[in-house]
Formats: structure tokens, sequence, C-alpha cells
């Protein structure tokens, strides 16, 4: 394998993509098989226990392989003066493709997860309205959907990043507030045209039925595009820690806004000025002024493997593979750098690119031993770029924790171990 | 309601799709409410205990709400002589979007399914090629993939149907095997290009590891064009129901090639005449010949709501929705009709229209009280057109029991009750 020649695409290693086709011949090339359909060369497998002997048949309700239990949400240690609030970080290392299974998917919660009967829950919708409404859940489910697969992405993932210090994180520690499901729900621009919105609204306050009444304020132009009142995720109705019965679903916007456990839109002149879009979730600049409402996510992709505490155990081949997303629109492009971004060559896009949604890419790399810097950087259609961490905090300061889009570095060492660096 | 005045767009009720709107706020039209954001109308709603408490916090691995429990998959009861063999159904009528939830995928078993543990699992490539190739999985997982939504249909799915009978079934007990998901592995050509087909060969002959030792024969052309060797299911590594750690899966074509528990293929130049493609999964026609290698499934599409044994408590204003697939291409078209075929509107496609995926549609239907026959009528993007049963049967009998993609007729009778009906 040392003396092959790859066509190299970037620097450090980064080679073109046909030879992402060698990785396992390369280290394989011995000849089969004894198998069901006859021997017919020198290897002879032995037939393993289970293709004997019948296994349990079919069920009510599946469950994931135990090999594959490993495969956890981090969720951090309960505090007793925030009972019920903090998060759980999807396992990004672990995932392929584009869909999180809800199993997995990132929770964000700021008073836990109300046990709601669905039978005595209501959607009202009040305020700058000509009819007040109240729905139940069951009168909701009538409506006409619309299904989509988008990302959603807390507003504070990666912030810790922009801080520095010693973050020696995972893909999952560092980035796992985000994941990406099919939502399917009413669009919100349905219910309000119902109601019939008043000439002088300009904003919907948003409220949640948990302890916290998690509330935020939507623009009306944002509420009237793409806005959903969610019902199912992936199918089967939204869980529990996603906000069942109902949530509200924006997407490409910071994922708090999309507030769970929907029981309230109240049309209003101005924003509610809620708790979390005061005290929290404004960005704060190194003057010590805020932006408020800063809604979309940026540009933004994350090698997630190799990435943080892995380890390469000797020099060669491997697939540099990991996701893409843009709050503004679909990923055109993904580019990869071996060499700390000196040089880049782009990866290929692995799955559909959907407007507002995850997308999978891969490239091959020839580690050759040394020391490395792996890098993703995206694209969106609309042309924005992702940008380095240099600029984000040159841009916006180290004190704001939200909206960080920034590349980020994986170093490899010479003993392989894979880590989180600041370059 | 009864005196309001619909633009109609077929017989027996079914309405222009802007009515749909209206189906709740029909019943309703109150004013609302007492909230966290103040009273502004004449409703009280009573804050519920679940916004005064706090819940429980983030978690590992979520779980769906307990009021979504009773929607499970049908099993058929254990068979002593057919150890692990058998079947479970999809409760389509309890679904919505695209997706199916891995746990409710259905399933299809011949001897039950195998615990494999991946690190003694081996995939051979064989056969008329240059040079066989053994993969373990973790080799596999670095190739490059590729990751597609896509239907799975097992072939026998809706065979009740050809036979008559007084079928009194749901939407899940006549149609629920057929499912939908992300799809995620190595395109087949791929490991192909690498073990060197040679000029001869004509067919892959794919076994899987369970204890039947699952075999199907897949022609090269297909193998070369859009099959996969799939690693991963919405995300995380195939259920082990589903083929875990590796299962074959041919886009839509019927369920049982894509075999599941993959340890083998083998080129050849014939078909390998395996049990399940010669005594079963073949068409036998009235004069007793049989059809071999019936691949695609074919364009369909299924009213799940209303669906059989679901009661209409009043009449006036329902949401009619269901799925549509095709194993030729995508959905263009799903139209209705609510008087059993005689006239026919088009319904509202509410997702995204993927190749070989399945789509969601609706479309409002005003119920006057009477009885009706509802049935839906499927286009793709080949411009092949959904059958009646009535065409099915004449072109191909009533001893076949595979490969029937015929419309299905719901009853609605005077009291309201959705039962399956012959027209």
């Amino acid at each position: 394998m040392p003396n092959k020649v790859f066509d190299k695409v970037a620097g450090n290693g980064l080679i073109s993509r046909r030879h992402l086709l060698e990785i396992s011949a390369a280290g394989l090339g011995m000849a089969a098989s004894n198998s069901v359909l006859g021997a017919d060369s020198a290897l002879k497998l032995e037939i393993p226990v289970w293709s004997k002997v019948p296994g349990p048949g079919a069920s009510g309700y599946g469950s994931r392989s135990t090999h594959a239990e490993h495969m956890q949400r981090l969720a951090g240690a309960p505090n007793p003066i925030y009972p019920g609030g903090g998060s759980s970080r999807s396992p990004l290392q672990h995932l392929q493709g584009t869909i999180t299974p809800n199993s997995l998917h990132f929770e964000r919660h700021h008073a836990g997860i109300p046990d709601i009967n669905p039978a005595e829950h209501k959607l009202v919708i009040n305020g700058l309205v000509r009819q007040p409404l109240v729905f139940s859940y069951e009168e909701l489910l009538k409506y006409p959907m619309v299904s989509k697969i988008h990302f959603l992405e807390c507003s504070g993932n990666s912030g810790a990043l922009l801080r520095g210090g010693n973050e020696d994180g995972t893909a999952q520690s560092l980035h796992g507030l985000v994941s990406c499901a099919e939502w399917t729900g009413i669009p919100l621009s349905t219910l309000l045209d119902e109601a019939g919105v008043l000439r002088e609204a300009r904003w919907v306050a948003a409220v949640g039925a948990d302890a916290a009444s998690m509330g935020r304020s939507v623009p009306l132009s944002k509420a009237l595009d793409d806005v959903l009142v969610a019902l199912y995720q992936n199918g089967e109705p939204v869980r529990p820690e996603q906000g069942y019965p109902i949530r509200l679903f924006c997407p490409g916007w910071e994922g708090n806004i999309s507030v769970k456990w929907l029981t309230q839109l109240k049309l209003t002149r101005e924003p509610a000025q809620f708790r979390d879009e005061t005290s929290k979730y404004t960005d704060t600049m190194p003057d010590r002024s805020s932006y408020q409402f800063t809604f979309p996510m940026g540009t933004k992709s994350l090698i997630t493997s190799p990435s943080g505490q892995m380890a390469l155990n000797s020099q060669g081949l491997y697939k540099v593979t990991g996701i893409a997303w843009s709050g503004s629109g679909s990923i055109r492009r993904v580019e990869v750098s071996a060499d700390g971004g000196r040089s880049w060559a782009d990866a290929l896009i692995e799955s559909d690119q959907f407007e507002k949604a995850l997308a999978r890419f891969s490239i091959p790399w020839d580690w050759n031993g040394g020391d490395a810097v792996l890098q993703s950087r995206a694209t969106d259609s609309q042309g924005n770029v992702q940008p380095t961490r240099d600029a984000v905090i040159a841009d916006r300061g180290t004190i704001n924790r939200y909206h960080n889009p920034c590349i980020q570095s994986w170093g490899v060492n010479r003993a392989g171990e894979v880590s989180n660096v600041y370059i």
C-alpha cells in the first residue's frame, strides 16, 4: 500500500475519490469461499451458529441491535436548581446518512418533558386576529399537512469552541445539538388564514405548555412562509421530547424558536420579549451590546469521522465523512482540507441535497503517518461559504456563544490520535 | 355546516381542497383564551398540571409517548412447524408523512432473526469474478456510500384481496407489508467493480446468513444500476429485523430480493433457482403456468384514512389521506373517487415525490351520510396508472397472490362504518 501511487486532489494525502474504492481490497485480496453456493477457492469460512438455528420471529415494536446500544445521546447531569433543564446531544460520529432516528434526536428542555394528554391539550390562536380560535389535537389532525425533511440545530451548538480553552471533545460533545427528520405538519399560514390576521399584526408569540412556559416571538413574514405546526416526526407522532403532541417548526432557524408542546399563538404588533429572547438566545458582542432575533442558522459542515477522540491505527487509506447544512438553502458544495486549510478538494456529496436539511459527504484520505489537520467547508445554494473560526471571532468576539458555524479543525498527531485543535 | 355550499370536484362529496381548511373552524368558532399571554376574550382555559410542574430531563435514548403505544405492527401467531417464519405489518392507518420509524417497519422472515455478531460476519463475493473477495463489516464501513429514501414492499402485500372472500381488514392487515426509509449503503456496482465481473456473468446470487439461507438471484443489469449493500436505515445501523449488519437493497423491486443478513454474492451465468424463487415468489396464472422473476412492484396507492374498521361519527367534512408509490419511478398524480370510480378528482400531494419512495396525498370530503365507496388511483412518472381489481384479475386470474397493485375500495355505509368492499 505505501508504494501505491494515488491521484492527489489536495495536500497532505487527499486523493481522488475513486481510490476510496480500493480501501478494503488493498488490505484484503484474499480468495473466497466455502459458503452456501459452494467452494470455488482456497478460503474456507465456517458456518456461524446464527445460520444454523432459527431465530425469534416478528414482533409488534422493534428495537435496535445490542451491538448498536453504545450509540447513545450525551445528556448533561441533572441540575437541582434547574429541574428538567438541560440538553442531550446526538451521537454524530456513529450515525450515517442524513436522517436522525427519533430516539437519538438531540434534546433541549427548559423545564423537562411535560406528560401531556393529547385529549386535554389545546392550541389557542388569539391576539390581533379577526376570530380567536381554539383547536383540539383531534381537530388539528384533520387539516391538510406537508411533509419535509429538515435539520434542527440549537443556536448554542458548537458554542464552546468560540470561547477557546482546552476543549477535548467528540463530534457529539462539541456539535451534537443538530439532528434531522421528516417533519409533517399543518402550514401555520393555513391556521392563521382561518383566524384572520389583522393588518397591524407583525409578530406571532408562540408559547409551550411546559412548566417553563417557553415562549418565542416569530416574525409574521416567517410564520406565513414555511413554518409548520408539526404533529409527526419521521412518520410517527412527534416524540414527547420533541413537543408531543404539537410543536412549532421553523425550518432553518435556531432550534429554540421551534416551540415545543405548543399551546398558544398570539398575533401582536411587537415581539413579546420572552425570557428566552432577552436573557438568553441573544448574541452579545465585545462591546456588550447584544443582537436579538438572530434567527437563521449558518452555513456549516462537520467531519464526523475521523473526529475527536478517535484513533487511526495505521497509516494508509481512510474515508473522511461528515454532514453539512445551511439555514438559508441547500448544500451546493463541501470541500475538505487535510493540511489545515492550505489546500482544499471537493468532497463527494452522497445524499440528496434538500433545502434546510443535512447532506452527507465523503472523500478518501491517504494518511502518511504524519501530523495533519482535517477541516471541511460548506457552500450553500445562496453562495454562503462556511467561515473560519478566526473570521467568526474577528466579526463577533468571544463573549457570544450562539450561532457559531465555524470550520472545525480536527488535529491528527503521529500517534494517530484525533482531537479538537484551534489553528 | 350542512347548509354550507362547497365547490365540488367529483361526485358524492369530493370538494375543493381549500375547504379542508374549514374542517375545524366550522365545528368550533369559539373565542379564546386565558393563557400565558393574557385573557383577551370569553373562554377561560384551565392551566393543566403538566404546565405547573417540571418534567423529567434529557436522556440517552428516547421513546415514544405512552399515548402512541397502540401503534403496533401486526404480527402473525408463531407457527411451530415454521420456526421464526412469518411477518408483521406496519400500522399504516396511524402513520403520517412518508418515513416509517424503524421500530414500525414491516418484517418478513423465513427462519426468524439471526443474532449476528458483526465482528464475525463476512460478505463474500465470488463466482464469475476476476478476484474473489471477502469483506468484514469494518471494511465495508470504509466505502463511499449513497443515501436514498425508498419504499420496500413485500410482493405478497395486498395479495389476499385477489382471492376475494370476506376480507374484513384494516389498511394494516390488508396492505401493511410496505414501509419507507432512508437507506444508506455502498453501491453494489462499486464492490463488483473491485471483484472484476467476468464477461459471461449475467446474474448475482445473493444469500443471507439466516437459518433459512434465504437466497435470491438478481440480474446483473439491476445489480449495476441502483442496488445497494445497505448498512444504515434512517441514520442508524440496519435493524436486526431488517438484516443487521448488512442487507441487499434493490429499489422498487419485491422486498424478498433485498436479501437480509447478506453473506454472499456469487456471480453466475444463470439464476441460481433458489427455493424462494421457485416454490415461492412466482406468479401462477389460471393455466397453472408461473411467471418467474417478476421483480418490479407496481404503481399503487392506498387510502389510509378513512380505512377499514374505522367509523365516521357524523356527516360532514373529513380529510381523505393515504400513500402512493411506484416501483418504476416517482408518483406524478393521485386521484380519489367517493362514488366507486364513476368520477375522480385530483388529490393534493403533501410530500416530496422521490423515485421509488412513498408519497402522501390528501383531499377533503363532505360526507352526506349516505353510502359511499372511497378509492384512490396513482399515476407514476412513467405514465403507469394503477389498475382496478377487475383488470388485475382479468389479466392474471385469482390463483396468484403476488404483485397485486389494484385499487382498494373502502365502503362507507349509512352507519359510518368503513370496510373493504369488492366492486
